[in-house]
């Protein structure tokens, strides 16, 4: 076994989003300590430039790599798709992005190569998803939109609701004209409204969570570098945040589908700064 | 004249919706100089904890007071319910927010002394409202409700929508039933989707816009410091803001009902660390 095997995984997500992942990693990988970092203090980075993305990732992974993880899961689309691939340029650690996966599992799943992506204005504008399905397949062809209603609606917990559904129309207007066989969910909150888009859009349209190729990504990546963790025992989950919202706990329980062992707020900028120091 | 007086107002806010604010001053106080100050790379701040609203308050202060203004104009109504009292207690420069003048207008406004507050979840769990009403009159009654929707809505330019109005009659709901007179509009994004909200609640009832009676109350603390600017020229509006988001200068224009002259983006930790280090 590769001695750096009982280390942590690292996530880290602008919000509460990437506790969806982290629900699908603990479910393939049960004995695995998870160290999750939400930068609930500057979320959402959907709406924020490519440049301020950067530089908070890079602060979030200067974070979990002080935690002394084996991996860093970016659970964030925004940050996977206008951030990861200068991350990747930079890291030593082996990094996985939430896009990759997603845009595997959707041109595996595209019988009529025509794929439809729904995320943030960061993630969508970025054209991430586009650059990556185009690479896997130069024949499919990509419709694209930014839902920016939909993350406030999930946290208002408006989960099956007729606002949702009228929200979900408007949006995914225009993807029946494409014709689209599969819809990628390109962002970590959207698996929560799954069955309303579902409903939109109709049984023809097979949907793509991104959360779960990404968690069956970090067991190939491990497996390979064989830095799967031999202990026979349930691992923990530790999450620090920057900032706790209100209902911070009831919400990422919703997204986490389990309860949270231990949640700490740390600044930052306070950390980093010291830690550099010492 | 006070040798201060052709200083600039200062003005900060978590985004853009301040801007509604800077639109109400122009009108008002054309002569002056406008130092703006729009936090967006880490908006918004309506669902972050007190500490942190404080925090972020405390460096947009620094920043303003670095341009050497006579004034500053909270401009936010979730850092002017949860900050101000405390910004009060450490600061020198006249601080105005946008709580107080609205809670005074809705007073003077109500017959029935029935009220409804509606704002981001911050500002309405702060109590901020409620409290300066009661301060004014203890015989008020008061009705209030987050509406987190309205401020994704209003940015996504849903203006005169079905699913704006729809949103607005769940969250007002149950307004008539308390037979209110007045609604404060508790959110510098509100006054965008003012006919909506007027619709739903009835020509009964009075709306009351914080950003109009934010910039009469900086014109009577100017008149009273003998602070008010006598060049007899139009004065300019500089905009700052932490990050430039998409869209920045057409929605930022939407609010501010004009063009803006200048937008500078800056780094508030790099400045501020270098700016004490001088």
């Amino acid at each position: 076994m590769n001695g750096d095997a009982r280390k942590p995984i690292g996530v880290f997500d602008s919000g509460i989003g990437g506790l969806t992942v982290v629900h699908d990693l603990v479910t393939r990988l049960p004995n695995e300590e998870i160290v999750y970092l939400g930068d609930t203090a500057r979320l959402p980075y959907g709406t924020k430039s490519p440049e301020t993305v950067l530089r908070f990732s890079r602060e979030n992974l200067a974070f979990l790599k002080r935690r002394n993880v084996k991996i860093i899961v970016v659970a964030c689309n925004t940050a996977s798709s206008v951030a990861l691939p200068k991350l990747l340029e930079e890291e030593h650690v082996p990094l996985v992005g939430v896009l990759l996966p997603g845009a595997r599992a959707a041109a595996r799943a595209t019988r009529t190569k025509r794929i439809g992506v729904i995320g943030t204005t960061a993630t969508i504008r970025s054209g991430g998803y586009e650059d990556a399905l185009y690479a896997l397949d130069p024949a499919i062809k990509i419709w694209s939109r930014a839902c920016p209603l939909f993350v406030p609606l999930v946290e208002e917990g408006w989960h099956e609701d007729e606002i949702t559904r009228l929200t979900a129309e408007r949006y995914l207007e225009s993807l029946a004209g494409f014709r689209a066989d599969t819809l990628v969910l390109g962002c970590t909150h959207y698996p929560l409204i799954r069955n309303v888009i579902a409903e939109v859009v109709g049984e023809n349209v097979t949907l793509v969570d991104s959360a779960h190729e990404t968690a069956a990504e970090v067991e190939r990546v491990l497996e390979k570098r064989d830095l799967r963790n031999d202990l026979d025992r349930p691992g923990g989950i530790t999450v620090y945040v920057t900032d706790i919202p209100y209902l911070f706990k009831e919400v990422g329980e919703r997204f986490l589908r389990r309860e949270m062992d231990r949640v700490e707020r740390i600044d930052l900028e306070t950390v980093l700064v010291n830690g550099s120091g010492a």
